[in-house]
């Protein structure tokens, strides 16, 4: 495998295409805002993404096969042309960020990319009940624009990973980008966030999205998550433990 | 040396090869299971496997003579043809991981691949009298098939290290794969659960393989680790004791 | 993106030029150091420097727009031509550092690089009223040198680092180079030790500096910090939190 | 900088060398071994070894002058003509440590290499009056040999690092190789185990050393290193406080 592999399933042609870019982060909340649009939207994906730059694993999906861990590319055509990336995790290193960051950028290149969306969640340690969606940009005219939808503008801080990386690459490359975070308490899964992220975009991009699906989903999810997360961990530590048995058992036994 | 250095000992002429992975994993089920099965029919090594992949040690054997720490392929012909993958290690990191894996699919399509097996525990951290074999497959028909052999299959979960990636990056090159997990505790070696899965992989492949030797080998193993562990650790302990002593300790002294 | 991108910005003529490194470190001694020198000479940004071997991340500032983390390059025409190197990171890792440091100094030598100076922290544990600046050097001519200037010699210890690295792997390249380090306690940021170097420094280079500044913005820099620190830090936690629990979460949640 | 570099001040006509390693290791054993049969035989430095695959730091030494952290090599003409390897430290990843292995023995081949020594501690966690020496060896006939100057074979363990890998990729390459391991609790710097362990490689060479300077070494080693350990660690300590410190502060304060 190359470093980065993209598997290319359909060759759509776009113009003036917007890359969304929903990678787990804080709280889920762009992963969630990026599924939602993709499911209500019946995007399309075009492409796959495998590298090992991704952890090493495969996930068992419900029908007992495996899924290798991905990245996974949607496009929609509409109003505007957007091309919406999801995926299981973002890269393992601070050097795969980068290098996974770039081929996506790279890729999106293809099909005339205008400008750059990442979705995510900042955390407060607050649960708050009307989230409100903070913004950083690549220039003062697109600050401006943003603050007339109600995103908030305040300085400083960081952004972390894909959702910073795609926007500051990209901006080298003379792309606009707008980095939405949802106002999320940060340990837990966070539907209203992404709500709230999504609520904006679709007034930004002028694009109408069925919402009730996405607080159901929430409701489900936080259920689900307090069965399994428990069975996994269990075995995550289990197989640390045997990891390290292993290393200190000699090589004749084995 | 390369990335990962294969020595080719023999080029045998394999037919439609399976390929069985038993690497050191969860209560090292898959590596006692093809430890076994090498054993018994008598496989023979044509392959070894040294990469800056792997831990940079060596063990010493009974006799007083070293062992660079590698990974070793075994060839068996009979009613189907065999490669079983055996080692001291997984790679190291997630993409060594990755790397290894990959160059162990590519040697093995020298050799007529047709469908890869991957053997491993399932860690539950409860003891149990008749382990399951949980497993995981490439597509759904295979999924049909080893049902009528009790695997038992449950949606969720991930499956880690080369047991995963030897079966996912596999089936991107469109073999089929299927991962055996032996139900275990996982923080004991396990021999049950590693007869457990062998017996359920016999039966698929309709080899007959003697099973005594098995259970034996794993009371033995299991009172020679008490005796060796506790040494080992003692050492690695203060060789990282030392390590952090020395990087206290300015140049003109040393 | 390469390895290490450098964006020129201005190619200017510069003769037996100096370079100083003022990247965070210990105090932040020899980045306050640096940013007071280049504010006061109204030195001019000539390059900026990207790379994977900086964090993956992006900083927010003031006005809503966003900042890569970068290093910066600035220079100055005067008694002395300089070349001053401030940035927002080290490299994160061991071999980053290496990587970094040579291409700094193979881009300086397209400006006829002839000394090295780098700025850093001594940390001590104590707060003192007067920081010492201590020395060290790449021959023994330049400790003779800077003893007139009230530096202090002790042997032994270790720079690490940018401000080992760059006065290392400078002499092997045949230029002399100077690490300076300004008393400190070690976990304040400290404009006081960074006053005593830069009052060492331009006392060598014969170079005036108004000082009034430094001081005013160590105090400004305390306050601000104590605000900021707990929310940044909070923000954090929670994107580790996060990721923990993302990784515990089966994939047909997400 | 290459990956590994090589300096080479002269290229000795060597015939049958025997190179013999004493990098920093448990107890410094191998390290403080090497160093004093260089001191003793006059040995005469004839490369030096810089990389990325060691720690980004210089010492400062006692006249205030800097020393890039390297490994260096000697020769020695004599009954056997030797090639000593000492240094500041091991390669500082797994994969580092098999790099600068093969690149110490690509580089040893040039001197007509014949036989590999490695010297290093056995950590059991006792105090001894008399440290055994242990052996492991790339050959049954060397055990042989080895046991009639009293070194000790007992099946099991590992040998980690350089001291491991330089006779296991070595017997890859068909060269003879022998690990000599002193006897050591493994957490103090221990003279006593370096004495053991050079006795008897000088019996098996059949070299003369005088022996006294190594224990008064020890003594004096032992002093200056309780009082240097204090300040260095603080020193580290307020490091890596301060890099945590400057990872929370904003951008627009640095």
């Amino acid at each position: 495998m190359d470093d980065v592999e993209i598997r290319v399933i359909e060759r759509p042609e776009l113009k003036d295409s917007i890359l969304i870019e929903g990678l787990p982060g804080i709280g889920l909340v762009g992963k969630l805002a990026v599924k939602h649009m993709l499911d209500e939207l019946k995007a399309k994906k075009f492409a796959e993404l495998n590298s090992p730059h991704l952890p090493p694993q495969i996930f068992i999906q419900k029908d007992g096969t495996i899924k290798l861990v991905n990245m996974e590319l949607y496009y929609w055509k509409g109003k505007h042309d957007l091309i919406l990336l999801i995926g299981d995790f973002q890269g393992i290193t601070p050097r795969s960020q980068y290098i996974l960051s770039e081929k996506i950028l790279d890729f999106s290149e293809n099909f005339n990319l205008k400008k750059i969306f990442t979705l995510g969640g900042l955390g407060t340690g607050n649960m708050v009940k009307r989230p409100r969606v903070f913004g950083a940009t690549t220039n003062k005219k697109l600050v401006n624009e943003l603050k007339k939808y109600g995103v908030v503008f305040r300085g400083g801080g960081a952004i972390f990973g894909a959702a910073g990386l795609l926007i500051g690459l990209g901006m080298k490359r003379g792309y606009d980008g707008v980095c939405l975070m949802g106002e999320t308490h940060g340990q837990i899964i966070d539907a209203k966030a992404a709500e709230a992220v999504l609520n904006t975009l679709t007034k930004i991009l002028d694009i109408k999205i069925d919402m009730t699906k996405l607080e159901n989903k929430a409701k489900e999810t936080e259920e689900q998550i307090n069965k399994v997360q428990r069975m996994i961990s269990e075995q995550e530590k289990a197989a640390k433990m045997q990891e390290k048995f292993i290393k200190e058992t000699p090589s004749y036994i084995r």
